[in-house]
């Protein structure tokens, strides 16, 4: 292959050395020395890097195929998919090119801003389809910078289908998909890693299976770094198609596309499109069943895991590629009965890391937006740098405005109505409020008889993590501390830890225990007398809307609250109390109040009236206890509060 | 005062903001975050703004006077003597500048060099004296940007005594203090700290006590921010002078030049020089006694607490400033008696920070130098920046060869014959060098009757600290396992520990239990099948002195093995170990084998052959025990390879 050799990312360079001097020249290739970390070999390794070390490792592995959704909401609906099956473990996930949907725009719905989506916002690697037929070199050109610049690594370079019956092949245009892998790899050096299409029946407008074969080798030798095939029915189908590939010089990954038939009708489409011939022992069983989906599935599901295992048992396959239409249950059902499906994926940090390449050393991020990740993710998208080790004196950190509260992918999962249904029709003051918070904490339906699965400041159900502190939470929610945020102090647990492990195996884990609430000025009042007993021990930070601000933190250092750590590594410290960016924060959590809840409201109503009233007059507060070791002070500090109160 | 606005630092910038809107502007002043860490104020601020802090904080201090030792013998106590009383918490020293021995120079003895030693060597905030008087211009600007070069950032600014008796001043030359305080605020603007000499009496060649009142004005008025007295006998003396000089406008802070009588003749002498007169009642006590020097300075000590208590007492005076003639009894002695000696200083950071600019903000360090800080220093002294809350994945980092193993500060303190003496007139084997070790260890005297307290590694005693592992170390030592390096693992004491804690207080400390060690091949052989079983465990780095190396880190990442948690900051890793420095080190570890220890005996001789030997043949290795919440597993490894072996 041609770019085999240009390898750049020299982080994971051979660990042991059992002989031969390598004493004298580390020490003299620089004057100074170089300080980029390198904690996880999986963030720093671009797509073929990880390829090959999983087949190095007899690691098998899979990866996911989805085309863009044509509305807003369902566009929501598949970034929900891509977390929850981007939780199973995919080496990557891919998002086809609809020429016919404006697929580089910015619209929600493109190709484009479906793969920034799942790079950015759900950490995952994406391969980005590009299709160059009908298309001019500026025209491409522009899609390939954009996807630079939005973080994406990968693209796979196909021909597409020509436009009309008329089509004519272009003297110096795109033709094929061979012309657009020389023109990225023009353009671009090295900087993508590039897939290219393999057919094992062979493309059905090729001359013949071995001149398909020979455009393949084409592709391949003008840059292109890993194959995915067409999907076939049979195992020997690919097995020799691979062998035939190698007997003509490719030897570059070749990725088996599976198709789990999941219904008829889906089947027979996409046999129209691929002009494939469905084999007759399998119309011989669907054909009688072609009524029953559930039974189709079952048997897609059957057939997809005995083809499976028949490529993984053969030896020359380490990865499955599958064609997931948009759909959840086959594939995962396939890829749970292979046991390739990660139950409990290893979280390397605590929260979910990006995959764009400027947040690849990320590793500390203010605990305040650990339910909105993603509205994180979107306000610091603009930074040159990102914290890693260490936070730091974050004197002007520049967090872009979130004006836009109904950005799709920070957009309520919830519509209008079932909101309404979770945080009342009608509010009668501020207990109504208090009880919305209390019936999020314990999951009991609320007095209309429907359970409160999210809250403005959480789109999810209470992490498992919180559950741990229910009871607590549940008795102060009640009495007007509205948390809306929370960890509790953990002194060492193994990094395996179910609920609260993290980052490699054979670690130990910290945390500090957190709580951050809205309370009324009143409730403040108290607190804050409360806390002069607990100076040396808890640091808070206390603001409303306005601004005023009351803080023990010394000199608006940060506070680590998260930490691990690791056999044979530094200190990762993924999450701090950062007294600058609370300030940033605390906009977006008032904010929160009005654009989400509010704003449900006819305006002048009772209803609104309460929330705005909360909105301009509470305190949004958080509490750190620095005491690790000892039992968690801060019910304590609340409880306090309320005696004092009484 | 001139500067008193223009301090730089604003790092520590008012953290409590009880009011007023402060919430938009932090987030909008920059494009990209910031990530200047400030974890310790009094790293980070200049002298001036120590003093002021102190003061504010009614934090009482001192600081100590030494002059330059005139052979490098001299030069060599004199740092043991800067560790020793650098201990006790002063808040600066100052250097003296002595015209006649070349100031200026590179000599071991200069004032230049000896400054730079305490500040770079030993961490201490150092004022150098310049005098100006007999200077070109260009002389004076050379030396302040040579100090400038070393990290120095204090200068006294003195006139000098004029050489010979027809001395007459020169138009636009350096003829008063006040000369030299405007050239340094020309070249080098608010650069350097500035501090001048007041005179309670008055200057002896001044017109009029009032006459010197006013040229000190011009001074402060000049750029100066503080002043040093001359020496008084009488605390009034003092009060009037301060009370005199605020009269006139002068509001920089005065600090009194205390000096504890330390014998009869030092008294006589420097009265002389500065033509000051000792008053009746002092004489009267002195003369009868002047051949006992223990009754003198026992009164002198007495005089000296109870005038400085007079000054504290005062409310007037916040820091005292100790000439101590470079002696420590008699200063210590005060200073206890005062209550401001710091019997236990809380270390910032497990190991002496250096107080050069460039290295406020080093944190990180790796584990190898920790018996040789001054080594560490001095090989890194290139270093652009420093490790800061991250060694990093240190691909190269540029250690300074350590060609001069008689650089001063790094010469043993002991002489040839008492080294012989320690280990050793005549080897007779490996094991002999076993015996040196051991008795190293336990403090027992050798074979000889002589104690050994230090070795090339180690120009200590054994620390507090590694005595917690002595019985283990003992026996291991006694088989030829010949450590030179070792911490025990520690989970989460309290950071004021008086053994293992450093940091502020109200934190918790943690380390990794460390092990490094010479050892022959053939202990080597069996350590590394006992490391098997430990292999998820325990890290390893072994490596002979050609540089063959085995080790199971990852990556050639650096490994933390010290680390701190404490309120309200984030977290700190102040020592690892970094595979890579570790190359760098066995250079300097194995050359001390020859420098220190062969050198001593002569060429050819049998006890020389047998050092050369194992500088050849022995392996350096280093172990972590990753477990640290675990019983250091460490000596188990040590015991299954002696079984192993037998």
């Amino acid at each position: 292959m041609v770019n085999e050799t240009q390898h750049t990312c020299s982080a994971s360079s051979s660990s042991r050395s059992d002989g031969g001097s390598s004493s004298g020249s580390e020490s003299s290739k620089d004057n100074s020395r170089c300080s980029t970390p390198v904690h996880d070999a999986d963030r720093h390794e671009r797509l073929r890097e990880k390829m090959r070390r999983r087949q190095d490792a007899g690691d098998k592995w899979f990866s996911l195929e989805f085309f863009p959704p044509r509305t807003a909401n369902a566009a929501v609906n598949l970034i929900s998919r891509f977390d929850r099956m981007g939780a199973g473990g995919p080496l990557f996930i891919d998002v086809t090119w609809h020429p016919a949907g404006d697929p580089g725009s910015d619209k929600e719905t493109s190709s484009m801003i479906i793969a920034n989506t799942a790079v950015n916002y759900c950490g995952l690697e994406t391969i980005l389809h590009m299709t160059c037929c009908n298309q001019t070199k500026d025209d491409i050109t522009g899609h390939l910078q954009k996807a630079k610049r939005l973080g994406l690594k990968n693209i796979m370079a196909l021909r597409g289908d020509p436009a009309g019956e008329e089509w004519e092949e272009e003297v110096d245009g795109f033709n094929y998909a061979v012309d657009l892998v020389k023109h990225i790899r023009n353009e671009f050096d090295d900087y993508f890693d590039i897939c290219v299409a393999g057919y094992p029946k062979g493309h059905p407008e090729a001359e013949s299976y071995e001149a398909d074969l020979r455009h393949l080798k084409e592709k391949v030798f003008a840059g292109a770094d890993f194959i995915i095939t067409q999907l076939f029915f049979r195992p020997e189908t690919f097995l020799k198609f691979m062998k035939d590939c190698q007997a003509i010089g490719i030897t570059c990954p070749i990725i088996p596309g599976i198709f789990p038939i999941q219904g008829y009708h889906s089947l027979r489409q996409l046999v129209k499109l691929s002009k494939l011939e469905v084999p007759q022992e399998i119309k011989d069983v669907i054909e009688p069943i072609k009524d029953n989906d559930a039974a189709i599935r079952n048997y897609g599901v059957e057939l997809a895991v005995s083809m499976c295992r028949e490529l993984l048992d053969s030896g020359m396959v380490h990865g499955l590629h599958f064609y997931t239409l948009n759909r959840e249950v086959a594939t995962t059902e396939v890829l749970k009965r292979l046991g390739i499906w990660k139950e409990d994926p290893r979280r390397p940090l605590p929260w979910a890391v990006s995959a764009h390449p400027k947040r690849r050393v990320e590793d500390v991020r203010p605990i305040f937006w650990a339910s909105r990740p993603k509205s994180y993710i979107y306000r610091t998208q603009e930074w040159d740098d990102f914290p890693n080790g260490r936070w730091g004196n974050s004197s002007s950190p520049a967090f872009g405005e979130l004006k836009d509260y109904y950005l799709f992918y920070l957009k309520s999962k919830s519509p209008r109505e079932e909101l309404l249904k979770m945080w009342g029709e009608e509010l009668t003051g501020e207990e109504s409020v208090f009880e919305v918070f209390t019936c999020y904490i314990t999951g009991e339906p609320n007095r209309n008889g429907y359970k409160v699965t999210c809250m403005p400041w959480n789109d999810d159900p209470l992490a498992t993590e919180t559950n741990l502190l229910k009871d607590q939470l549940e008795k102060v929610n009640r009495r007007g501390i509205l948390t809306i945020n929370s960890q509790p102090n953990i002194n060492g647990k193994p990094s395996t830890d179910p609920i609260v492990g993290w980052g490699p195996s054979g670690g130990y884990v910290f945390q500090k225990a957190y709580l951050e609430f809205f309370t009324s000025s009143e409730i403040v009042t108290a607190l804050l007398k409360v806390l002069k007993k607990y100076e040396l021990r808890v640091n808070y930070h206390i603001v409303n809307v306005k601004g005023q601000n009351i803080t023990n933190a010394p000199d608006l250092q940060p506070n680590a609250v998260t930490w691990g750590i690791f056999p044979g590594r530094e200190i990762i410290q993924p999450t701090v109390v950062d007294p600058v960016s609370f300030l940033s924060w605390k906009d977006e959590a008032f904010a929160l109040w009005i654009e989400q809840w509010a704003k449900l409201y006819e305006e002048e109503s009772p209803s609104r009236m309460i929330i705005q009233y909360i909105h301009d007059n509470y305190y949004l507060v958080n509490l750190v206890d620095n005491d690790f070791p000892l039992e968690n002070c801060l019910w304590q500090v609340v409880e306090d509060t309320f005696e004092l109160l009484n």
